[in-house]
């Protein structure tokens, strides 16, 4: 075996979950399941005031064999309810190296609706699809001198292949724009090469060192936006461009009211002149940056030659932009719309759309009430609705109503022998708890009832945005003065008030508080402004808030 | 810096072209692209012969600046042709690390329509997308003996992360069967959770000594799927009707008449019972292996301890399949249709399936053939069609003609402004040249237009599985001994003869003739068979070919 025989590692290498506190909870939870955990149990029944959404079915007839393997509230502990979700869910799993997660089939799903609306989005916009390799010579790297400051630390570098020692060592690619770089420098001669706008869908990996599924993992996958312009205006309207379609994908796809600004100079991608950002705020207040568009300036172009030709001979190095968005956003609509009793996903983006129910006792109702199902699942699915008709014997109605919550789904219906009779089903919304969200006796007769159901995706799909802009509103607080912002801050808060400090008066922030500028929004407010640090003249309000 | 300090690698190093013969020529031509080739003259005019297509409009106005920039013909150099096709079409580009491959928009596309049609088949057929980390724990490809001897050779390791020397070092994936089956391992638990049958798009790497763009890269794109089973017999049927998949996709989508069939022992996968393949005849009469549907039986369950148990409580493991198909297709698609003038993409492939070339000469034809032009373009977009309308003012029409026909569209719309007088156009089929590919006179009307371009699109579909059908039948020859095997191989053809030789004949054949046998097709003749080695009986007859 020779150079090739490595050592063997630590299978039982896992996730450090950011919150120290819930590790260990999370550690023997995680053990438990995969040690002793029958399969028919993945799922067990919730505390009693979460089953009440189905308080007209029997619950929990099916025994829980292990009072533990519930899901932890998420008012009591975020963290360990973010992690029991993922793992009941099945959105994702730990992967044998530490930091690396496997996207389970229905978590990834979730990111090919995210795909899906991104790649006609990127398209319409004059985008093409390509790829390039994930090894990068580790002198690329190098060129630009920021951004090997900031990436540097988090590389993994391959220096075997083949069996022997590697004279040129590679990075796997943590970010692509050097090796870009490198090939726009062989393709754009002239200034009709331009604009070039291309994008890729990807894995990168930076050697994180807490991660935390879908938030931060040392591998995940993206897709990376590269832009090349022929003017410094050109660069700009497209940055500003793609942070906007963001706005517009997080709004009207994942029911996420982000706040779209600008970074301070501190929280700039390293080799970018200015970076915009979208930030969401996750149900225990931390901000997550959801995406970001990098306006590069000519740092790149510099640093790699990639010149254009004007038509009167001239040579110009190019402007660029690059912008991302991750598998992280995954975790975002996971914070932003959970409740107590598990995951709650807007219809757009959820994998199952609706499940159907069937509810029997008797021997005799079952036919019916499994054909009613039936045609029910065909005329949803045929009107392209992502429908699940869940018509196992393992468990019984009640367990399913607990279970399909838990993963979310936004409409349940529900058919049991007198809705047979009466041509009807029970609709049930996920976003409503117990029978407010109860609507009984809603028509079979497939165009009404999918007319129904759709309108009812589309209340769910808006009322998931207002309760999350509600929330971010009541969790904002405008500040004017350090004290206050500190105090805003140490409720949990986020603060928004002017500013004109400087990077130092920022890290003191950092340092002293924990909260980071998330970003300069693009929304500001009318009137003069006074810094809330040195009292000196502010042109902007910033907002500061503790992040993921 | 410190251990992140690494050398400067040399920027010159590219691919090896597997063909000797044509490196010099090819490195040439590509250095001379990049440091003296204007944009404007990327692609140049070809020879007179295949300008004559475009005989009703003046060609070559744009005076090539380089005569030696044209497309080597395919019947003179094929390894040349293949490697100009892919620069000058903008399929692919060399990576600045040797052997790796940038995908440009134009390949790429190839790949994404390859990807919708199979994404839809793997779905039909019960299977789910997700996603597992690329970096694997060198001991778990220790773990299935066949398995490390086939993998260890190819290998990329990284060996540092985060800056620091790793304790495990850590495999990047060259496939994912070990890492599949380390988590199938924990979600496997009873025959109620089989099958378990998922997918993956995923990048791969091999440490490859010799490549070609597409066909054999240090880092590909490819799916694969796996899948656990309950019985042997599931896990065969499954690997069949994989291979069933692959077949359809081949001749509905790429019009690639493969060939399945199973592979020999020495030919199987590391790690598999039985590998079924599917062979395709290359231009060059070499054999491409384009598809394979792996029947693992217990080799990875064993070796990871994958089991289920029964309902009476016995304990199993599971029979698996696994089955790929990579950007290697894209190469299989290329050099099964091509010719002298450049790529011929069947329609349902194609990024662009028809391209309209407006033709005036002077001011006052212009905005009348523009308008009936965009009207063109507009009818057929909304009809779903991908079309491309090449209005630029750089290029004559005669340029335009040669240019896209390299580029391998499959119908032209010519659009002059004695057409715009009969409100007709003048349509090209690709696979046809000259005269008797052109039609005069078909409607503008958008609803007969539309329809006779969708006809058209069908009939160029066809036409290129049946030449490519008739090239595949007439060069493959029935051989009933050794010497006619050796006697076709060396006329660059297929043999096809009755075998049932051990592995010891087989490495004796590759030697000698250097053909391998490429499957055992599905489709046998009737009637006893003597082996045309052992003059022993024979229940198979073989497919020997020199491949890729």
């Amino acid at each position: 075996m020779g150079a090739l025989t490595l050592r063997l590692p630590s299978l039982s290498s896992i996730f450090i979950p950011s919150s120290f506190s819930s590790r260990s909870t999370a550690i023997l939870r995680r053990r438990n399941h995969h040690h002793h955990l029958q399969p028919t149990i993945r799922f067990c029944t919730r505390s009693a005031s979460s089953a009440e959404t189905s308080a007209s079915t029997p619950t929990s007839t099916t025994k829980p064999k292990s009072q533990d393997k519930v899901i932890t509230p998420r008012s009591q502990d975020f963290n360990a309810w973010y992690l029991d979700i993922i793992y009941h869910a099945e959105l994702s799993d730990y992967g044998p190296v530490r930091g690396t997660m496997v996207i389970r089939p229905y978590g990834y799903a979730i990111w090919e609706s995210i795909q899906d609306y991104l790649n006609v989005k990127f398209k319409e916009t004059g985008h093409s699809n390509m790829y390039f390799p994930q090894f990068i010579p580790y002198s690329f790297i190098e060129k630009e001198a920021s951004h090997v400051e900031g990436f540097s630390p988090e590389l993994a570098v391959v220096t075997i292949g083949g069996g022997k020692e590697l004279e040129e060592k590679l990075v796997v690619r943590p970010t692509s724009e050097t090796i870009v770089n490198h090939m726009f420098t062989q393709w754009i001669q002239s200034h009709r090469d331009l604009p070039l706008m291309i994008n890729q869908w990807a894995n990168v990996t930076r050697w994180e060192m807490r991660t935390k599924p879908f938030v931060r993992t040392l591998e995940f996958l993206w897709q990376e936006g590269h832009t090349a312009h022929s003017t410094p205006e050109e660069a700009e309207k497209e940055a500003l461009q793609m942070i906007d379609v963001y706005t517009k994908f997080a709004y009207e796809h994942a029911a996420i009211p982000v706040i779209a600004g600008r970074k301070s100079k501190v929280e700039t991608f390293a080799g970018a002149d200015r970076t915009y950002t979208i930030e969401a705020m996750m149900g225990d207040r931390k901000a997550l940056q959801a995406g970001t568009s990098h306006n590069l300036g000519q740092n790149f172009s510099r640093a790699f030659g990639t010149q254009f030709t004007y038509e009167n001979g001239q040579r110009q190095h190019v402007w660029q932009t690059s912008w991302a968005i991750s598998t992280r956003f995954v975790g975002g609509i996971i914070m932003t719309h959970g409740d107590d009793a598990g995951l709650m996903l807007p219809p757009r983006v959820a994998p199952i759309q609706v499940v159907i129910v069937p509810i029997w006792k008797k021997e005799e109702e079952k036919l019916g009430v499994l054909d009613a199902g039936i045609s029910t699942y065909e005329a949803l699915k045929s009107a392209g609705i992502k429908v699940k008709f869940d018509d196992s014997e393992q468990q019984t109605p009640g367990w399913k109503f607990n279970f399909w919550e838990m993963k979310g789904v936004p409409v349940r219906i529900e058919i049991g022998p007198r809705d047979v009779l009466n041509k009807s089903v029970v609709i049930s919304r996920r976003d409503i708890p117990g029978k407010q969200g109860k609507v009984f006796g809603v028509s079979m007769e497939p165009d009404v009832l999918v007319s129904y159901v759709k309108d009812k995706l589309d209340e769910v799909q808006a009322s998931l945005l207002s309760m999350a802009t509600s929330f971010r509103d009541s969790n904002i607080v405008d500040v004017t003065s350090y004290e206050e912002l500190k105090a805003a801050i140490s409720d949990g808060k986020w603060a928004r008030g002017p500013w004109s400090g400087s990077d130092e008066d920022e890290l003191k922030v950092k340092e002293e508080t924990g909260a980071t500028i998330r970003c300069f929004p693009f929304e500001q407010p009318q009137g003069t402004k006074t810094c809330l640090m040195t009292g000196g003249p502010a042109e902007e309000v910033a907002i500061f808030a503790k992040s993921y």
